[in-house]
């Protein structure tokens, strides 16, 4: 008898597979999904709260079951679409769920756990990148309001978001110092979504600018502590990189066994390409990368359950699966010869939206970053 | 004052950047450029002749024009139309240069020369892959003509071409024997072409799969001797890959000069990320890979040059440049963040055009295999 | 107060940094270290016995106990010892501790566990590398005995041994079949230790080659089941890997440790290295695979602890494992310098000795070998 | 009929075979090789004044001739002899033959053609590394004469030289300035060989430490300008990159050769390891690696024939031959199996002098640097 994760398992599978496989093709070419239409289909599965607290709306599932729902989107062929998903579950509400007041949950988050609500994570910024302290979007005290004024870029689920979790300077200390999550909904008279951008890959996920305006929002809107912004911004980041590894196990699974598949029909010089074995040890490599990649997964869900910090373990594990993404396309592509970059072929898409994995959610070079600091570099 | 080979340079910039940098964005969301129309102005300024006999309708300019004038088009961040002219010029005329009639030569080559014809190679089949042996498109002779039957894909140029180099059967010898090169015109009855083709990158080249249904095409048409047909696209291979060489010198240097002058400008942290030594380094090294190329493209010139064989060089070198192509578009995309994701950024059109030069021309594991052989292994 | 494993990795570092790193040069320099004057003192603190049954007279420790103790001899800078102790702990003890009979174990596995014998695995022959179904050492059936003939090579601990795990064939069937594992003690007359050979690290360790001519050893010396060896071995082999993974966190975790500590003080161009992100983030990368290498370690010692079958994770883990040890050697030596190329200084011994970790205990492609069967290849 | 180059190459052949190969073994045994009886032959046979002027006592030789004079040398697997005759010919004397008085030249460049006195270069500190600028060794003018006090280590050659080529400050002035470059003669008083350098390859060539403490010298003993010593050193490490790039050609293409060889005796799994796409396909990427190395080799000649200045080029060079040589290394000990590991294999002491070449003569990070530089950075 299946356990109940592995029930779990064949449920989500069964829910990607007709509710997202068969309109992806539509969705990349019209460069977003009707995020209003399928999200509450996923929540009608108990499938967008699921690490959430009942209380709240949620399931309160442990986290080997958003796991499996990770590596469940990552298996379509769909990053637009799971990306869209980690952004409603893992980038735009955990903060909320920690530290926001009852009211704020139950007008903004409970919404969203129910797919009611588009939610949206807005902390880039045009001039500022990578570099989270240097954002200069401003919210200036007014009366029991807070007036925001600055850009952001690169937000997902921009161009139908309901609310967006925005990081903004609230005082004037400068660096890691006076920042607020603040909740802004896109009805907000000032805040305007300038344009939508047209991404290599990723294209049924929306992507824009957004530009504000003396945007007037209540103080109330302020998630936890006004001034603690960025820790708990921080915090919001590592649940981003814990769920980049967990869905990027159930791509690179997915193109691998396809690959694989490719080769045993493809002939070549008179025998299956299975049979040479240059292309099957450098799959084979690959393989070996998605289980070390697995069994960090493991380690961050038990160290996560027993309350540690995954900081540097959700670090690694970001980086190394940003890498093992773009390496599985790029072999899939490549053992998939002329026929692989065709755009027909699953491989084209997939090593477009591959190449996102090192540089959203916090580049390569900022993971290096964060682990420099923590074996004690300066640099 | 400048030197010929340097005005000559100056010259073809303005040329790309007149004729082709303007429309390239038009033309790539078209998935084809108009031959047609540009190929005759390439020939007002003598291009496309360049290293072809005077007697021919030539330039007869030395190797090191063809070499400039690739580079230049590499500069151009239009790889589509780069390889459009590289097939005219270097993959579907050189046999017919080499052994074809005077009469062959008259009506086909000259034209392609003058830019009034667009030329097209046909090698590849829906079942052979890089296994040239395993093609199965036959003519069968049939009084003066050849009856030809059979299908070609990912053909470079096929939706516009006048004509296609086509290697076909023309014996039941099997393997390496018994196969022809044929001229057959884009207007012969039974030859069409079956559909067009969506590509990852090279967007602006129109590629497309043919069908040959008992096509008529004189004898005489044949280039060179009948039953040499193998050995003859070799050679016209070699050329093939000396011109990718070519070309990746001018786009990996173009592209690396693109991204330090970003790095120069772009602020992080505070200071220029030209200031950062790990990205400085990464770019240091590929800086490094181009020089190696070029090099090679030199030695390969010079070896023309004096008569020798270049089937080795032109390997290793086709090798070189396929990985340095993808890797410099990847430092390229990853150096330029979130902005070198968007369409809109050059890079990622680069991006996508780069990935072919380790899969077109002959895979990278062809390259390997042929230097394999060249080592004396037989696997 | 400290955890109980805690104390214990605090006791396992004073006895190596007392028993064994004292003395490690001037056994590099002999050519081998006294394991019966080492072993009994290992054994005088429980180590040599740590996963051993109790009633075999082991100390029935959980595994995280044998990777502690791993860990901290990997940080030894010793690997020669380091890999001796594993031989007699991890690959010719465990088929005798689950398979043998208990007058066996009381013979040879209860010695071995008090430091009073040392024990040694001898699997390879001269010309079957690493292709165990090759070998072609014999035992025939004579009354009582087996009467062995053949040649065995690269076995470590061989000219110190009491007694040898020994892999031979005892009937004619071929390839995987028809091996058994027998126990040869030293003195077994018509046994022989041919030479001593001369390796480029872990020198501490001697290695040698055996020749046995009509070595007669009694029938009851076999572990486990008379055919059965091959699968017997296999299982073994896994252990083998499991260990390797286990020590080579230590030895990359304390080469990390110490190239910074060198950065960090050595000035170039009037600052420290460490300001340098180059040198950084090439250490920070290794420090993040040895992260992974650690998680699936842990990964291991859960599902053993389960009962489950760790193939898979252990190949992928000694990959892994071996990789890591030689990019973190290569690391260290280039960041020190000329000084690192002197043997002066601690990374060339640490250079020479973690070349061996992609070639013993399963070459790399031997590796990736079995992950391809396991995938599903047939190659 | 062999070209005049061919049979020069055969010549060398035979006399590294008769004079160096033989003796290898004891000289890496012994820590050092008697140039002082080698020289002279290598001299009688016109190979130390190669390149040099007639009017010095130098064969005028073209650079091709020392191209295939280090390449032959390479050929012999004993990098550490290789070395000291590039100390000799090609880093401590081009400044003295291109600088350097008639009386200077005739005092020591002379013998040093002659191969009756060893020549030495002296540049390094214990307190500057890679850092040239750095160095603190300082003369002071005393009447006529230098009083030189200070240190430098890694010096190839030191015990047994009869002069070192040695770089010092000769004014206060700092960083690039105010050094010169002055003959020192080992026969000085103040000037002490203080220690031998036990180092991991390189074996059979003596390195040590040197102190100086007011050693006297002629101010005549000055090459060139006062003050000018950096330029003329930079100058000098060119050359000495060139004759690295030269010489792995050598070292790299004849391990190529073995393994190749070796792959096709070898059997397992009751084949050739030849015939096995994976090894294959690894060791032909290597030949294509040194194909690119070649072909900048013959570009440098070709330049330097032509005046022009191959900073760049030696630069690339020195950077892809020292990783070339160590990836060579790696993967003939790889395919080599356990018998790679053993020093009785030529493998072991490859791999042990293979990986000086990316820390010697400027590490691989120094390369970097100075390509940056000349790529415009000003990191």
């Amino acid at each position: 008898m299946k356990s109940e994760i592995d029930q779990f398992r064949e449920m989500v599978r069964a829910v990607v597979s007709t509710e997202i496989v068969p309109h992806i093709d539509a969705w990349e070419a019209a460069g977003v999904f009707p995020a209003h239409e399928l999200f509450p289909k996923l929540a009608a599965h108990g499938l967008l709260g699921l690490g959430f607290a009942p209380e709240d709306g949620g399931e309160g599932a442990p986290l080997e079951y958003q796991m499996v729902l990770s590596e469940e989107l990552g298996r379509g062929n769909a990053a637009g679409v799971s990306m869209a998903i980690n952004v409603q579950m893992h980038m735009a509400t955990p903060s909320l769920a920690k530290y926001g007041s009852a009211e704020l949950k139950e007008r903004y988050l409970q919404p969203a756990l129910r797919g009611e609500h588009v939610a949206a994570i807005a902390v880039t910024e045009p001039d500022a990148g990578s570099d989270v302290a240097g954002i200069t979007t401003r919210a200036v005290r007014d009366g029991d309001d807070w007036l925001i004024s600055g850009s952001k870029t690169f937000i997902t689920n921009a161009t139908q978001a309901d609310w967006f979790c925005m990081l903004v300077r609230t005082s004037d200390e400068g660096g890691y110092r006076g920042m607020s999550q603040i909740i802004v909904p896109a009805s907000t008279p000032g805040f305007e979504v300038v344009r939508k951008l047209d991404k290599l890959g990723n294209r049924s996920s929306d992507t824009a600018e957004l530009r504000l305006d003396n945007a007037r929002v209540p103080v109330t809107n302020t998630i936890g502590e006004v001034g603690r912004g960025f820790q708990q911004q921080m915090g919001q980041f590592i649940i981003e990189r814990l769920s980049a590894c967990f869905s990027i196990v159930g791509s690179t699974e997915w193109a691998l066994e396809k690959t694989r598949e490719y080769l045993k029909v493809r002939e070549v010089f008179g025998e299956p390409l299975a049979n040479r074995q240059y292309p099957v040890f450098m799959l084979t490599e690959l393989s070996a990368d998605v289980e070390l990649l697995k069994a960090m997964n493991e380690k961050m869900c038990r160290m996560l359950n027993a309350g540690e910090d995954i900081t540097r373990e959700a670090t690694v594990g970001k980086l190394h699966a940003g890498r093992t993404f773009r390496r599985v396309a790029d072999a899939a592509m490549q053992f998939h010869g002329g026929l692989g970059y065709m755009e027909e072929s699953w491989t084209a898409r997939f090593y477009r939206d591959a190449r996102l994995s090192s540089i959203g959610g916090g580049a390569d070079e900022v993971m290096l970053q964060v682990l420099a600091r923590m074996d004690g570099y300066t640099t």
